[in-house]
This record gives C-alpha cells, sequence and structure tokens, in this order.
C-alpha cells in the first residue's frame, strides 16, 4: 500500500526556447513566473489528473493529452512502476505566452514524481521523458524549453542529451509579453517551404558566435551572433510591433533581441540587471504604440531550475 | 628607393576546410605540408608573381587571378602603400586534395609581405585580405582554411572574423589523400537545390555538440555532434570508397570522420596520435579497395600556424 496523503510538490520556472538563434536547440530559464505541480502516489496504475487551477483552465484533464500527464505515463512505463500517480497542476506561466507554459507543468510533475521515487533518477535521466511530455503539447520532441527547467540556466538541447552553456551571472534578459494571441501552429506554418543553404551557413555561423561568445563571456560575440536570419525574418509579420520593439531593446544597449519560443512575447539580453531594467519601458511603449498592452519581466540569463518545494 | 633585395619567406601548413560538420565555417591547421612564399618590396606600384614552383605549377602567374597576388593586391590598396610586391611561390601543398591549397600560399603570402610592413597588421586585421585572396581562387570569401592558417589550431570564421576554437593537445587527425581529383566546382554543385528545415537543425545541433565539446574537452560530445547530415550525403558519392574509409576510421575509434575541405581527401579525429597513426592503414587500405592509392598523414588537430621563416 501506498500512503494516499504523502504530495510532493515541485514548482519549474519558465523559459525562453528558440533563443537567439538557436532554433529548437537553445533555451534559458527565467527566474519568476512558473508551475507548481503536486503529484501523490496512487495504488491504481494509472496516471491522472486531479485538478488544473491557475492562468489557464483550457488545459486537457486526459492525463495522456497533457504534458505532465504524458511524462508521467513515460515514466511509470519505463521504470515499470506498480503504482501510480495522481497530478494536481497550478499554471503560473500564460499559454501562448513564448514562455513555455506547457513545457513547465511537465518538469515540475517529473520533478515532483521523481522525489517520490525509491531511488530519484538524476535531472539528465529525466530529460527523456520531459520530451514526451512536450510532445503532448507541441507534436515534437524539443528540449529548449525543458532542458533549461531540468538543469537551468541556458541549455543547448538536442533529441539525446541536454549541455549547460554557462553564462557571466551579470547578462541578464528582458522579456516582454504583450497581450496578443500567436497560435504555435501558426508560427509554425510560418516555417513551411525550402531553405538555402546560405541561409543555413550564415545561421550557423551566428549560432557558432553565440555559442562560443556565451562560454569565453565574450560580449562582442554574442553582439555578432545574435541575428535570427532565419526563423525570425519568418514570423516577426505574425507579430505586430515586432521591429520596432526590437529596436526599442537595441537601442537601449541589448546585445540583440528576438522571438521567444514560437512567439508572441519579444525578448533582449543584456550586459547588467540595470540595463535590463531600463529597457522594459521602451520596449512595452513600442508594443502599446502597436496597439498592444504588454507585462514586462528581467532576469538572469542563468536563471534557475525547477525544485521541489 | 626600396632595398630589392631583401626578401622576407613565409611558411603556411595545409588546413582541414568544412571541418567535422562546420562547412564553410571551421576548419584547422595541419602539421606538415604547407606552402613557401617569398616576398620582396618592389618599387613599382604593382604586384607581380616572379615564379610558381612545386607540386602544381598550372596556377595562374597573373597576379589578380592568382590567391597569393589578389591578397597582396587588396593589402597594397587599404593599407595606400607606394611600393609593390613581387611574389615567389613554392607549392607544398597538391591543388584539389581538400587540404586548402590555394589557401596556404594566399596566407604565406600575406605574412611574409607584412613582416615588410614599417608597422605590421595583427593576423585578425590581416584575415580580410585573406578572404580576398581565398575568393581568387574559389569565388566565394569563406575563411575555413585561411582562418587556420593565419591563427592556428581550430578556427571558428565568419565573413567578419576569426574565434580560436581550443581543443586539447592529444586531440589528433589523421588524413587520407586519395589519387583521385574531384573539382571543387563539381563538389559545389552537389549542394545546389533547397534544404528542410529539419535538416538544418539537425546540423546545428551537430555544429553546436561539436563546438562546445572541443571547449570543454569533452570527447563523448564531439563523437555526438561530428555527423555531417546536410553536406556529407550530398559529396560521398562523388568520392569512390569515402564510405568504406570513414567506417575504417569509425573502426579504428575514431570521434568521427568526413571529407576535407570539398573532399576528396577524409578526415578523421582521434583522442591521441597513436590512435590517428594506426587509423592510417586500414583507411588507406579502404580507398585502396576501392582502386585509388593514396597517402596519410597524422597531424594534432591544434596545428601550427603560418610563421615567417
Amino acid at each position: 500500500m501506498t500512503n494516499p496523503s504523502l504530495m510532493k510538490k515541485a514548482f519549474s520556472p519558465a523559459s525562453i526556447g528558440n533563443a537567439c538563434v538557436g532554433f529548437d536547440l537553445l533555451g534559458h530559464s527565467i527566474a519568476g513566473p512558473g508551475d507548481r505541480v503536486g503529484v501523490r502516489k496512487i495504488d491504481e496504475p494509472t496516471v491522472r489528473i486531479r485538478a488544473i487551477r491557475g492562468l489557464d483552465l483550457q488545459l486537457p484533464l486526459e492525463a495522456e493529452r497533457n504534458t505532465a500527464g504524458r511524462a508521467l505515463i513515460a515514466l511509470r512505463e519505463a521504470l515499470g512502476l506498480e503504482f501510480g500517480f495522481e497530478i494536481e497542476i497550478d499554471k503560473g506561466i500564460p499559454l501562448g505566452s513564448g514562455m513555455g507554459g506547457s513545457a513547465a507543468s511537465c518538469v515540475a510533475a517529473l520533478v515532483a514524481a521523481n522525489a517520490l521515487l525509491d531511488a530519484p533518477l538524476s535531472r539528465e535521466a529525466l530529460y527523456p521523458f520531459a520530451l514526451d511530455g512536450e510532445a503532448a503539447a507541441s507534436g515534437s520532441r524539443h528540449g529548449d524549453n525543458v532542458g533549461p527547467m531540468l538543469l537551468g540556466g541556458l541549455v543547448l538541447t538536442t533529441a539525446e542529451r541536454m549541455v549547460r552553456i554557462e553564462v557571466p551571472a551579470a547578462w541578464h534578459c528582458t522579456l516582454v509579453h504583450p497581450e496578443q494571441v500567436l497560435e504555435t501552429r501558426r508560427a509554425r506554418e510560418a516555417l513551411r517551404g525550402h531553405y538555402a543553404l546560405g541561409e543555413f551557413v550564415a545561421q550557423s555561423a551566428n549560432l557558432a558566435q553565440v555559442l562560443v561568445g556565451c562560454m569565453k563571456g565574450d560580449e562582442d560575440l554574442v553582439r555578432a551572433g545574435f541575428a535570427d536570419v532565419l526563423v525570425e525574418p519568418r514570423r516577426a509579420p505574425l507579430i505586430p510591433g515586432f521591429a520596432q520593439v526590437k529596436q526599442a531593446a537595441l537601442d537601449a544597449g541589448a546585445f540583440g533581441a528576438s522571438i521567444a519560443g514560437a512567439g508572441p512575447s519579444v525578448f533582449a539580453w543584456f550586459a547588467t540587471r540595470a540595463e535590463a531594467e531600463a529597457a522594459a519601458a521602451p520596449m512595452r511603449a513600442a508594443f502599446s504604440r502597436a496597439g498592444f498592452d504588454s507585462q514586462s519581466l528581467v532576469s538572469p540569463v542563468a536563471g534557475p531550475r525547477a525544485e521541489v518545494l
């Protein structure tokens, strides 16, 4: 018999996927908003969602279709667990914000469930189940949101692994979330079609400079590379005000600015917290001139990881 | 009056362009073969090539069409020099070998001419002229051969800059040059057409893992990323025996193996010099089974840079 009253709770921060020029590959966590998930063992060999509360109540309660549910189903099956899980989700990240809302529920659920295991797994070992969970929402196993939530900070994610990329602690991100909706489906459709080898080489050069610049703490190299020539030009027309918000960030001294995740939020990196904070008002003003209210937040690029509460 | 008798000579090593998965972006120099170039000042405000000796006598003597000549023309013009240069080239790198033969003449000429200046430039400042020179041979300003020759070792090169990527000194490269000819033009034609976003993401993930793996000295990460899914599959059919040579390298413990530059040479990376040396015979045997004699050489991945003699 398992103890039905024992619930473990975990918090996962939000994150920015598709960070800089790392489409589907690079993301970083954000201090501040996040999802809280409670998980308890149940005797029934199943996974069920008891409640979803908070910012978004449109999420599926059916475990298989929910990122948290799908991740724990995958965990149970892989480990051959005899018991099941019951999940309660408190959403703190608005869906469709480009802040990894669906990924955070999934990661918080895994971290909480992991704490209930007799032999908890490493964060690396949880990664495949987080990819399974992410696929429930997006249809693809991309790790650029769940990876940063599991490890913290800036993380390179592939189908097989997560690699933490160290960045200077002083570097900060400003994220501005406009009150406009951009469906991920539309954002994905904008990327259909063919690509030229030249686009690939230019984008790769930029990604390489950002990665090496981060690891060397070389701001100039990050500035040189922080220019998405492949994905951003195809998606920016879907975000009214994007060009003006980006320019406001650059005028405020940003290394660069781009679309957070699949949008519509816009993020920019700065050398210091003070610069990042000073950029928020002009970035929001630019969205306002385009007709959209917005919220902003500032976080270290090396944000926190998900933790048991 | 300049002193017509004063000649500076420089040596540039060979290099491997398109290294690993860094098409047009990543290359490393090789210890061993190279080009020697002598440069002297002349009173006439021009650049001329007095002689080309050595392995390849098919090269243009017309300065504008020769990589060394073009680079020094660009240098003269940029610095507003009143004097000219006369160049003598001793080729030590066979053209069409995928070892950067045209780039080496260009870099050696620049390094020699630079030593004749009252205020010599940094290697970084010579880079744009090296790109000009490279364009005389290939028609494009790609830096993945000239960059490693100027800086030494493994170098990330973009249109604007070179960034040295540190790698462990123990890592070695085996290069096998078969006696077959693959025209760069044909190798370029194989890359025509369109590319899918998924190919790009997979290749970028691999490039990122190689770069981060090199910088962290993490052999597993380099192994994970050393798989060219974009360029190699399109060019490999042009190189008889390629698949077998690559497999021989992998069987000998290589991190990975791929086409050097535009081919037809094949290179592989290993954790130690001993492994790299042991791999040469089976790699050559594989080319032999495909009907081609070959030469091989072993070099640290962190090879030397061009130097004044």
